[in-house]
C-alpha cells in the first residue's frame, strides 16, 4: 500500500472552494487505496495579513509572539481541510505542529526542523487510515515550549521531513503549476515541462529563481531521499496530470545534457580592481557585507595583468547595491584596493544540467551562440552543473530563448 | 503585592488600536506594582468569521476540528497583546490554552475546565514580574490531546478560573459597559450603576438577561470566592472608573431590599390544561422538550379547581415556541391533558435582591404597584431573592420603570 505526503501550498487552499478541491485530490488518492498525511499551507494572503498586524503592533515585534500569531493561519487551514474531508466520507483529523510535534530549534521565525515522531501519524494511518492533515510551516521549540515557525516558504519543508519521518514513498507538492520547466513559459513559449529532474538539478534551478518550492526542502528531498512531485492543484482533481518526479540522478534514464535555463533580473555587479592578492582579503571583503545581511551570489576573481593584484567581481542583490556599494568604500583602507566599478541592471542567466558532468565543451557552445546575438558576457562563472554568466537585463530574454534553442530545449 | 486578573472582551480588542488601549490599562496596573495576568477574546467578529468558514466546509462539521479553527482567534489576541505590552516597556509573553495547559473536559465545543496548573504562571509574574496574556475561551483535553473551547463566552470563566488557580486578589472584567446596572439604562434612563453587588444577585441578573458576564463564569466566582469586577475599558485608561464588584454578600454593606430589575422579552408562554395530577407527570411533560434541546425557564403549577388535575404553565424561548407545542402535542396521550394553550409576545420582569430575605412584603409591593398601571400578570414565581412575573411583551418598559422607582432604585 503506497504511503503519500500531499501538501497544499497557499493558491491551493486560497478559499473553501480551493480547499473543497485539495480534498478531492485527497480522497482520490485514498480511494486509490493510498495512506495519506497532508500538509497545509494558510490560505494565500492570510500570513501576510497576520505578519501586517504584528507590525502594526510594533515594527520591533517579539518573534516569538509573531510565531504564534502567524502560526493560527496554517492551524485554520489544517481544521477546514480536516471537515472538508469529512464531508466527502474521508476520515481526517488536523494536527497542529505542537501535537505531533514537530520539534524545532527555538530561533523565532526561522527555526529548523530537528525530529519529527512520525509514530502516531503512522499509527493512525495504519490502524484506520485516517488522513492527517497536518498544519505545515510550525513546529515546537522544546526548549522553551513555545510555538515555532520555519520561515517563509516553509510548509514545503514540512511535507518534506513529514514524507521523511513516515517513510512515504512519495511527497507530492501541489502548486499552482503543473511541474518543473526548462525555463519560464512567459519568456519561452516553447519551454516544456520536464518530466524528471534531479535533486541537484532542482537545487539550482530554485535558488537562481524558479521559485517553485524552498531550496531548503529540496536539499532536505535531496538528503532523505524523499522522491518529491511538483504538480497542479488546478486540474480536474479526478485525471490530474503527473508533474514533475524530483528525484536520484540515478533514476533518470534518458539524460539531457542542458535540463533548464534559469534567470534572475534582479542583479548588481560590483567590481574591485586591483586588489592586493593577499590570504583573508576575501574575509576583508565579504565579512562585512554579510553582517549587514546583504547577500552575495556569484564571485568572480581573475588575476591583473600586474600579476601581485587581483580583479574581485560578484554579484547582490539590486536592493542592496547602495548599501553594499557604501560598505566598501567605508572598508577600502582595510581591504585595499584601487578602484571600485559597479553596475546596476544586469541578469544572471544560467545553463543547467547533471549531464554537464560528462559532457566537454557546453559552456563553449554558450559562450559562441550569445556571441553571435551579439550579447556582451560581463562575467562568468561556472560549476560541475551550471554555467552562469552575468550580462545587461535587457538581453535577458534573447539569451534565455538563445541557450533555451541551442541546447535542444524547445518544444517540437 | 497584589495579583490580578484582567480579562479583555471582544470589543475591548476589536483592533489593534483597541489593543494598545488595554495593553495601557494592565501598564497601569503593573506600574501600581500589581502582578498581572491577562485573559483575552478574539477580536470582536473574529470568532464568527472562523464559526463561518468551518460551516462553509460542512453544516455537520466536527467540532474537535471547530474547536482547533476557532481557538486561533484568542491566540491572535494574546500574542498582539503582549507584542503591544513590550512596545510600552512591560515584560510579556502569550499562552495558549495547551502551554499552561488549561485542562478540560473532552467536549468539543462545550468543554469545562477541570484544572489549570497556575505554577508557572506564578513562577514568571513572580520571578520577573512578566505579564502572562492568556488566550481565553480554549483549553487542552488530556485524554485526546485536542485543543477544546469553552463555549461562547467562554473567556470570563477562562479568566475566572485562572483567577483562582493564581489566587488573584481579584479579576477585572474588561468590558464595553463600565458595571452592573439596576437595569438596562436604555429602558430606564434613571438605571444607576451599582458599587457592589452579591454573586446570587449577579447570577439571577446574568440569567436573566444582562449578558455582561457569562453565568458559568459568575457560579465560578462564587464557588471559588474570586473577587469580580466588570468594569469599562472604553475609559481613559489612566484614570478609569471603578466599576461594579461582584463579591460575597457579607461584603455588602448597606443592603438594599431590590438590587436591581432585569427583564427578557422573547418568550413564549404555554399552559396545559388539568393536567392529572401524578407523580412523574412533570417528568412526562419536560423530558421530551429537553431531549429536543429547547430550554424551558419559568414553571408554575396550580392546582385545578377540580383538585385532581393540575394546570402547568412554563416559558420557552420564543424561537422555540412552534417546536415546543408540536411535541406536547404529539406526547398528549402520554402526558394526558384537557387543552394546550399557549401565548407567543410575552416578557418576563424580575426584581432581585439578596434583601428579600429577611424583608416581607417585597412581591405584594411589586403586584400593587404594575396593577395600579393596569398590567396584567400571566404568571408569577418567586425564590428566595427574586420574584418574577410574565406580562405581555408591550408592557415590559412600563413594568421595568414602575418596578425600579417602587424599589428606589431611580437615581437622586
Amino acid at each position: 500500500m503506497a504511503r503519500l505526503v500531499m501538501k497544499f501550498g497557499g493558491t491551493s487552499v486560497a478559499g473553501m472552494d480551493r480547499i473543497r478541491n485539495a480534498a478531492r485530490h485527497v480522497k482520490r488518492e485514498v480511494d486509490a487505496g493510498a495512506q495519506v498525511a497532508v500538509v497545509v499551507s494558510a490560505m494565500a494572503g492570510k500570513t501576510d495579513e497576520l505578519v501586517a498586524l504584528c507590525r502594526d503592533a510594533s515594527p520591533h515585534f517579539d518573534r516569538r509572539e509573531y510565531d504564534s500569531v502567524v502560526a493560527s493561519g496554517e492551524q485554520v487551514t489544517a481544521g477546514l481541510l480536516a471537515i472538508a474531508l469529512q464531508s466527502i466520507g474521508v476520515a481526517a483529523r488536523s494536527w497542529q505542529g505542537w501535537q505531533i510535534p514537530i520539534l524545532t530549534t527555538q530561533t523565532p521565525g526561522a527555526a529548523r526542523i530537528s525530529g519529527i515522531d512520525g509514530e502516531r501519524i503512522v499509527a493512525n494511518l495504519v490502524a484506520r487510515n485516517e488522513v492527517a492533515v497536518i498544519a505545515g510551516f510550525q513546529g515546537l521549540s522544546k526548549g522553551t515550549g513555545r510555538v515555532t515557525t520555519l520561515g517563509r516558504g516553509g510548509s514545503d519543508t514540512s511535507a518534506v521531513a513529514v514524507a521523511a519521518a513516515i517513510k512515504a514513498d512519495r511527497c507530492d507538492i501541489y502548486t499552482d503549476v503543473d511541474g518543473i520547466y526548462t525555463t519560464d513559459p512567459r519568456v519561452v513559449p516553447k519551454a516544456r515541462r520536464l518530466d524528471r529532474v534531479a535533486y541537484e538539478e532542482m537545487l539550482e534551478m530554485a535558488s537562481l529563481g524558479a521559485k517553485v518550492m524552498q531550496v531548503r526542502s529540496v536539499e532536505l528531498a535531496m538528503l532523505k531521499k524523499v522522491k518529491t512531485v511538483v504538480r497542479s492543484s488546478f486540474e480536474n482533481p479526478d485525471s490530474p496530470r503527473s508533474g514533475t518526479l524530483i528525484c536520484d540522478e540515478e533514476d533518470i534514464v534518458e539524460q539531457q545534457v542542458v535540463t533548464g535555463i534559469a534567470f534572475s533580473r534582479d542583479e548588481a555587479q560590483i567590481t574591485l580592481r586591483r586588489v592586493a592578492d593577499r590570504p583573508g582579503v576575501a574575509a576583508a571583503i565579504f565579512s562585512p557585507l554579510a553582517e549587514a545581511g546583504i547577500n552575495v551570489d556569484m564571485i568572480v576573481q581573475v588575476a591583473s595583468d600586474d600579476t601581485v593584484t587581483t580583479d574581485i567581481t560578484f554579484t547582490v542583490g539590486s536592493g542592496d547595491f547602495d548599501r553594499a556599494k557604501a560598505i566598501l568604500e567605508k572598508t577600502k583602507a582595510q581591504i585595499g584596493y584601487a578602484a571600485l566599478q559597479g553596475a546596476g541592471g544586469v541578469a544572471k542567466v544560467s545553463a543547467i544540467g547533471i549531464g554537464m558532468r560528462s559532457h566537454s565543451g557546453v559552456a563553449a557552445i554558450a559562450f559562441q551562440a550569445l556571441s553571435e546575438k551579439g550579447i556582451n558576457i560581463r562575467a562568468i562563472t561556472t560549476s560541475e552543473i551550471k554555467i552562469s554568466v552575468l550580462i545587461d537585463t535587457a538581453y535577458t530574454e534573447l539569451a534565455v530563448r538563445t541557450l533555451h534553442a541551442i541546447y535542444g530545449l524547445d518544444e517540437a
